[in-house]
């Protein structure tokens, strides 16, 4: 496949980390929240293997944080997902589909409560800041809606613990998943929380000083040397095998969660009030009538660049392809699908139409791994 | 300056005319929209003199559209604008400002008046349609609001006017600028506005079907052959010279639109309401205290993908550089910046650093010409 260059502006916006990790050797970029996020340095089969084995140092300050503060803040939150974060905690973070009126899906962020009236929600590659904004002006809330100026760095690797606890103190071990809290640096205090978009365990260093980031970046490089520590990206071969979902690529507006496989983040039962709420309702009664699921391509080599169509031996549409990557570990291609129903079963074989080759495929489970 | 390859997936969505331009030699991409937008076809400066002087076909298709359907949808529309458009007309395109409750600005698109209750918001990189439903959701507005399937092609360049004559007829030559209507082509009816990101005049085409779309491409290039058609894209150096403002490049939501230069799109002394109405009518009253300005350096190459800082002689900060180019009919770099007051004012000289070297610039008028 033919490469094509990045033209870069100020619209694709770079990161603190950019003039970094250009000199340790980024090798392509994708595109989040109109900033650059690294997406290869060299060999992605490479940094798999690696990934899995040690620890790695991601800029992904794509991620970008939509601050929502103030009286109604809870209020505005809570309208946006329909997870029932009524009995969230000061300290946690909270996976949380964003809805619209129609009970598609506009984000799929984690949600940070800093304080009761104090919100962050680090999102996707999608303006959330925008529905935020429309919601508050629409309803008059009380609410101030900012984009801060926070930019992550993820510390993800098996040997991500030993590193982080060199460098921050064993309390940062003890850390739950999904927990974050302030630890310090140089003088300077950080949120971190143990989180990030790989399964192989680590953390996320919410970066609000540049210059003590910049600095810390430097120390977990230097101190990472003994863990054989590398500069990285998330890996679409790791991400897709631990079945992390990626918005606007496995899932989009046009999608409600129970399709995605996020039923249980969709809180129905309570009294709490969120936007799509009816069509949500709906949607159960009804019950769904296509799935994102798992899929296994007797094949080596795929480029997802749009949906590829999945057939039936009799050549009819069952599904279509969203996501997919040569597996070293399965030795063929893994893929995230939405299946129709009732292609959508574990062991449905399929047709699959690749550089003009036809492949053969089968349904499974999520995560493959 | 060192390129990196853009990583491919269905998140930065392919156009209709992907795969076309990639055969025609396209080299670069920018990303709009979540969508990949071409950048360059080789040399942009030979793709300037080119489309100078004859015609060009763009992909950009990126130029996404929001819908906005239904009995409130003037309503709607209309709150998302600081200019007044209760006289607008069907069959006209409107350059808006689109304007948060701060008086921020957050897209500037092209709005087309398709009927009294249909308008399609032409827009820059940001996401107006979350926003749009934010808005809806919050008023309880009677609206439909999705992205319809609408793939542009714009066809510009002096000789754009022959070439689409030759295709559509003569009517198409007498549309008048900022004018659309339905034009037919091999049977399809097909919405084409005398507008496009250049200013050396042309049309955009609304592709609706996609397959008459792929033929009308095809015959853009068969029939341009005696008009020495090439395929292209938004040239920086022609819309720098031209003063054409890039959302997010030179704009961004932290200015209003009177620091942009826009006061003729703001309609204050009406009855009509809008978001951001009150500070804007404060900001007017203050005054501003800053403005963007075109700047000319003097050296004969830059490459602008953060803002620089622009000192005065007595190294006080006086603005900052947003976008900017060698253009060759000047010899120089040109530019857009946002200067403070009182150093705003047309001949004011400043230095800037620029790969580490001092470089002395002035401020000037836009357009340049």
């Amino acid at each position: 496949m033919k490469n094509y260059y990045v033209v870069k502006s100020r619209r694709l916006r770079s990161t603190p980390y950019t003039s970094r990790i250009e000199k340790q050797g980024v090798t392509g970029y994708t595109v989040y929240n109109h900033m650059l996020l690294p997406a290869a340095f060299g060999s992605i089969e490479d940094s798999y293997h690696h990934l899995k084995k040690h620890v790695q140092v991601w800029d992904v300050a794509g991620e970008r944080q939509v601050e929502i503060h103030g009286k109604d803040a809870a209020k505005l939150v809570q309208l946006m997902t329909c997870r029932d974060l009524s009995k969230s905690k000061i300290g946690r973070c909270y996976y949380c589909p964003i809805i619209d009126d129609n009970g598609g899906m506009i984000n799929d962020p984690v949600i940070l409560k800093l304080d009761e009236n104090r919100w962050w929600i680090s999102i996707a590659d999608s303006d959330v800041i925008l529905f935020a904004k429309g919601l508050a002006i629409g309803k008059k809330f009380d609410v101030k809606i900012f984009e801060p100026s926070v930019d992550i760095l993820a510390v993800q690797g098996p040997k991500s613990f030993k590193l982080m606890e060199k460098i921050f103190g064993k309390k940062i071990i003890e850390m739950k998943f999904f927990g974050f809290d302030y630890y310090e640096f140089g003088g300077k205090k950080h949120l971190i929380a143990r989180s990030g978009w790989s399964k192989q365990g680590g953390y996320e260093i919410y970066v609000e000083n540049k210059e003590s980031g910049l600095d810390l970046y430097d120390e977990l490089f230097k101190i990472g040397e003994e863990f054989s520590v590398k500069p990285g990206c998330p890996n679409i071969i790791e991400r897709i095998e631990s079945g992390l979902l990626s918005y606007a690529n496995d899932i989009d507006n046009t999608d409600n969660p129970f399709e995605c496989g996020l039923e249980r983040y969709v809180s129905l039962d309570t009294n709490i009030d969120f936007n799509g709420k009816e069509k949500l309702i709906e949607v159960k009664q009804k019950g769904i009538s296509r799935k994102l699921m798992g899929v296994m391509i007797d094949t080596k080599e795929i480029n997802v660049s749009k949906s590829i169509d999945i057939f039936n031996d009799k050549n009819l549409k069952i599904g279509e392809l969203r996501s997919g990557v040569y597996s070293p570990h399965f030795q063929k291609v893994i893929g995230i699908a939405m299946m129709n129903k009732p292609h959508w079963e574990v062991s449905q074989m399929f047709k699959i139409s690749i550089n003009d080759s036809i492949f053969e495929g089968k349904v499974c489970d999520l995560p493959f791994i």
